[in-house]
C-alpha cells in the first residue's frame, strides 16, 4: 500500500503547492483580486479626500516657484512639512546649486512711430533668462518671420530690427506636445537667430493652443559667439494684431524696457522622502516631478499638482496601510524650467550609490488632466508583461502603457531598469502651460486626483511585483 | 504543354485575385492604410477648421432650447439651413408633439421666520415640469433627508413641510454617471415622495459634482393619485447653508414663489439630414443627439455641442469627398430632457419603414469632452470584429468598444443592427449639466472637435465595411 500511499501524499503537495502557484503564476504573491479591489481602495480615497487637491491649495497660495526665488524656498519648506507629517522613513534635501534669473517690476513693448497707434502696450513677459535693458530700453522697426529659414533667406532686412517670430502653434497637429515642439525653437533659439544677423531683440509668439492675450512664457537660451539680446514672449492676440499693424504701417516701432536680469547661482534643494520597503528596502521606485515652476500663475498644471500627485501617492500608502515590500521614495526635482540641475543631481545620486538600486523610477509633469497611459523606456517583453496589470489600472482610466519619452528629471538616472512617464490627456495642457492661465481654478479636482490614484497604483505594482 | 501553361494561368490568377484578396481580408475593400490616410485627413479638418465649433457659437447665441420654446424653434431652422448649406442629399423635418413647460419670470425661495437671516435668498430654480404656486406662493418649515427611506421612516414629520433632498454627489464614485445615477432619484421623484407623506413643497440638492452656487435642473415627475407639489433644486453651496441652518434654527422657514407652468403640447420637430449611400442606399446609418436642452446656460455641452459634431460627421464627409456606400443619417432628436417624443417618433418611422435597414446609430449625448471609447449593444462576436478598427479610431483617441448603454434616443430604433454610444471622459460633464454652467465657454474647441473626427471615422467605417 506504500504507492497509495505515495500518490495520496502526492496529491495532498499538488493541492497545497503546485496548483495554488499556478493560479497566481501571473502575480508575484497578491491575486489579481487583491490588487484590484486595492485599486479600488486607492481610487475612493483618493477621489473621496481629495488630499492632494487641499495640498495644492496651500502650494498655490505660496505662489510660484521659479528656481532661486523666495517662494521657491517656502515651497521647500513646505513639502518637507508634508512629509513630516505624513511620517516618512527617511526625508531629506538635496542641495543643488541653480541660476537665478529675476524679472524684475518692469516690462512693456510700447507701439512707437505710429499715428494711429503711438502709445499702445502690448501683452509681453520676458523669456527666461533674457537680459533686460537700461535706460529707455530697445527700440526699433519690426521684421515678421514664421521660421529661422525665412529669417536666413531675409537676411539683409534684419540688421537693428526686432525680429518678431510668429509661428503660429499648429493646430492640425493631434498631439499638443508635438505641436509644441513644432514652434517652441522660436523661443528657445529666437534670441541667438535675431543677434545671428544684426536684430537687436526678439518678439516670439507665445506657443499655446488657448487664442487669448496673455503670454507664455519658458527657457531662452543665449551662445557666448553673439551679442546678447533681450527675448520675450507676446500674447497670441498681440502678435496677430501686430502683424497686420507692421504690413500695414512697415515704420512702426516698438519701444522694449525689460528690468529681469540674471543674477548669480544659488542653492537650493530637490525634497525627498520616502517609505522604506518591507522586503526590498534597497530597491527603489521613485515618483516624482520638478518643484520649480515658471513665475506665472502659480504653476499650478506644471508642474505643482503633478509634484503633489507624487508627494500623495506615499500618503495614500500610509493611509491605506499598503506596507511596500521596495522603497517608494518621491523626489521633488528642482529646476527643471532652466536648467535641470535637480535632475542631474538626483541621477548623479542614484547612479554613484551603490547600495541601492532602482527598480523604475515614474515622472509626472505633463499636468494634471485624466489619465490616459504610461509611456516606458522599457523593452517590448517588459511591456508585453507589464500589460497583464492593464485590467487593474483600467480602474484609474490608464489604457495602455507604450514605448515612449519619459520624463526629463528621472531620465538622467541612468541605473534605473525602466522608466516611466504618466500620460495624462494633453488637449488643454498648452493653455495653460507657463502662464497666468495656469493657477489653481484651472485643476480638476477629479482629473487631479485620478492621475493620484494611477501613479499611486502603478508604483504599488512595480513595489510588490518587480519587473521581469 | 498544357499543364505548364494551366499553372501559369493559376499562378497568374492567384497573383491577381487570390493574394491581395488574403492581404485586404480585414476590410472590405479599402486597406488598413487607406482607413489611416482617411483618419488623419479627417482628424486635420475636424482640428484645423473647427466647422463645427463654430457653429456651436451660432447656436449658443440663439439660446437654450427647451422644447416648444420660441429658441428651439429658431435653432431647428438654424439647423435645417446648415443641413441645406452643406448640400445633403435629403433633408426634412419629422412632427412630433412635445411637452411644452415654462419657466416663466419668477422664482424665488426666501428664508422667513428666522431672527438671524429673514429674507435671505436661496439659490434655487424650478425643475422642468413642476407646478407654480399662486399668491404669496407656499411657506413651510424645512424637513432635510437623504433618502427616500429616511423620508418614510420618519412620515409622522413630514406634513405640512417642504421636504429638502439632501442627499450629495457621491464623488468617490468612479464613473460620475453612476454617482449622479445614485442621487438623481430625489430630482426625478421627489416631489412624489414629499406628497406621500403630506410635503407641501420639495427642495433637491443639485445633482452635480461642483461645489459652487448654480442650481442644476433637470427632469421631475407626478402620479396622478397624489396632489401634486412644487419641486425645485438649490445651489450646493445653498443646499449646505440650508442644512446647517435648519439645524441652528427648526422653525426656520422658506416661502417658495415659482411662475413656472405646463401649457398646451406643441408640435415641434425632428431635423434630418442626409447624404445618400453609392452602393447601398437603403442601408442606414444615424449619428445625432438630442437638440432641445434644459433652459439654463445653453445646454453647450448637453447637448448642443454633440448634436453639431453628428452635423460635421455630413460636412465632413462633403469636405473630404468620401462617398460612402451606405446612407449616413444626422437625426436631431426633440424633446429627450423631459419626454423622449424625437427619439420614439424616430424609431416609430425606422421600424415601419420597410424600404430602410438601420445598420446602426450612433448616439453623442455625454458632452464635448475628450474621447476615450464607444459603448455598445453588439454582441461580443461583432465586438471582437470591431476591434479590427481600434488601430485606425485610435487616432481619434479611441482607446476601447466595451458592451454598453448606447443613448435614450437612438435605443427606440428596435429593428438596428448595433447601436453606439460616444464616450467622452466623464470627470468635468456634471459640472455643467442642466445648469448656468453649461456655456459656449465651457466646450474646449480641440476636445470638441477630436470627438466629431471620432463619430465621423466611426461612421465611415460602418458605412464602408459594414457589421459581419
Amino acid at each position: 500500500m506504500i504507492k497509495h500511499k505515495f500518490w495520496t501524499t502526492f496529491r495532498f503537495f499538488l493541492f497545497l503547492f503546485i496548483l495554488p502557484s499556478l493560479i497566481f503564476a501571473q502575480f508575484n504573491f497578491h491575486t489579481i483580486d487583491y490588487y484590484k479591489e486595492t485599486a479600488d481602495r486607492i481610487l475612493e480615497s483618493s477621489l473621496g479626500e481629495r488630499v492632494g487637491y487641499k495640498w495644492l491649495k496651500e502650494l498655490c497660495e505660496i505662489g510660484p516657484r521659479l528656481s532661486g526665488s523666495p517662494e521657491s524656498y517656502e515651497a521647500i519648506k513646505w513639502a518637507e512639512l508634508k512629509f513630516n507629517e505624513m511620517d516618512c522613513d527617511s526625508i531629506w534635501l538635496q542641495p543643488i546649486i541653480v541660476p537665478h534669473w529675476v524679472r524684475g517690476d518692469t516690462e512693456v513693448a510700447i507701439v512707437r512711430n505710429s499715428k494711429e497707434f503711438e502709445g499702445k502696450k502690448l501683452s509681453i513677459a520676458a523669456l527666461g533668462g533674457s537680459i533686460g535693458t537700461v535706460g529707455d530700453g530697445i527700440q526699433g522697426k519690426v521684421m515678421e518671420v514664421h521660421s529661422f529659414e525665412e529669417l536666413k533667406l531675409r537676411a539683409n532686412e534684419a540688421e537693428g530690427k526686432i525680429i518678431f517670430f510668429n509661428r503660429p502653434f499648429n493646430k492640425t497637429i493631434s498631439s499638443t506636445f508635438r505641436a509644441y515642439g513644432d514652434a517652441v525653437e522660436q523661443r528657445t533659439y529666437g534670441a541667438i537667430e535675431a543677434a545671428k544677423y544684426g536684430g537687436v531683440a526678439a518678439i516670439v509668439r507665445s506657443v499655446t493652443s488657448k487664442p487669448d492675450n496673455v503670454p507664455h512664457v519658458g527657457a531662452m537660451k543665449y551662445v557666448d559667439s553673439l551679442i546678447n539680446v533681450p527675448s520675450v514672449a507676446i500674447g497670441v492676440k498681440d502678435a496677430d494684431w501686430l502683424s497686420k499693424a507692421v504690413k500695414d504701417d512697415p515704420n512702426l516701432e516698438i519701444q522694449l524696457i525689460l528690468s529681469c536680469v540674471n543674477l548669480d547661482e544659488i542653492e537650493s534643494y530637490n525634497v525627498i522622502g520616502e517609505i522604506r520597503g518591507t522586503e526590498y528596502p534597497n530597491e527603489i521606485i521613485v515618483v516624482g516631478g520638478h518643484f520649480d515652476s515658471w513665475d506665472k500663475g502659480c504653476g499650478a498644471h506644471d508642474d505643482g499638482a503633478p509634484c503633489i500627485q507624487t508627494m500623495e501617492v506615499l500618503d495614500l500608502i500610509k493611509r491605506l496601510d499598503l506596507k511596500p515590500k521596495r522603497t517608494i521614495r518621491c523626489v521633488l526635482f528642482i529646476n527643471e524650467e532652466n536648467g535641470l540641475r535637480g535632475g542631474l543631481g538626483y541621477g548623479n545620486y542614484a547612479d554613484s550609490n551603490e547600495s541601492e538600486y532602482h527598480l523604475a523610477a515614474i515622472e509626472s509633469d505633463r499636468g494634471a488632466l485624466i489619465p490616459r497611459g504610461f509611456t516606458t523606456d522599457a523593452d517590448s517583453t517588459t511591456i508585453e508583461y507589464l500589460h497583464d496589470w492593464l485590467p487593474i489600472l483600467n480602474k484609474t482610466k490608464i489604457d495602455w502603457i507604450r514605448k515612449g519619452g519619459t520624463g526629463a528629471d528621472i531620465s538622467r538616472i541612468k541605473t534605473a531598469r525602466a522608466l516611466f512617464g504618466f500620460v495624462p490627456d494633453d488637449q488643454r495642457y498648452f493653455d495653460f502651460h507657463h502662464s497666468d492661465n495656469d493657477t489653481f481654478e484651472s485643476v480638476n479636482a477629479r482629473e487631479m486626483q485620478f492621475g493620484t490614484a494611477a501613479i499611486t497604483l502603478m508604483a504599488y505594482l512595480l513595489s510588490e511585483e518587480g519587473l521581469k
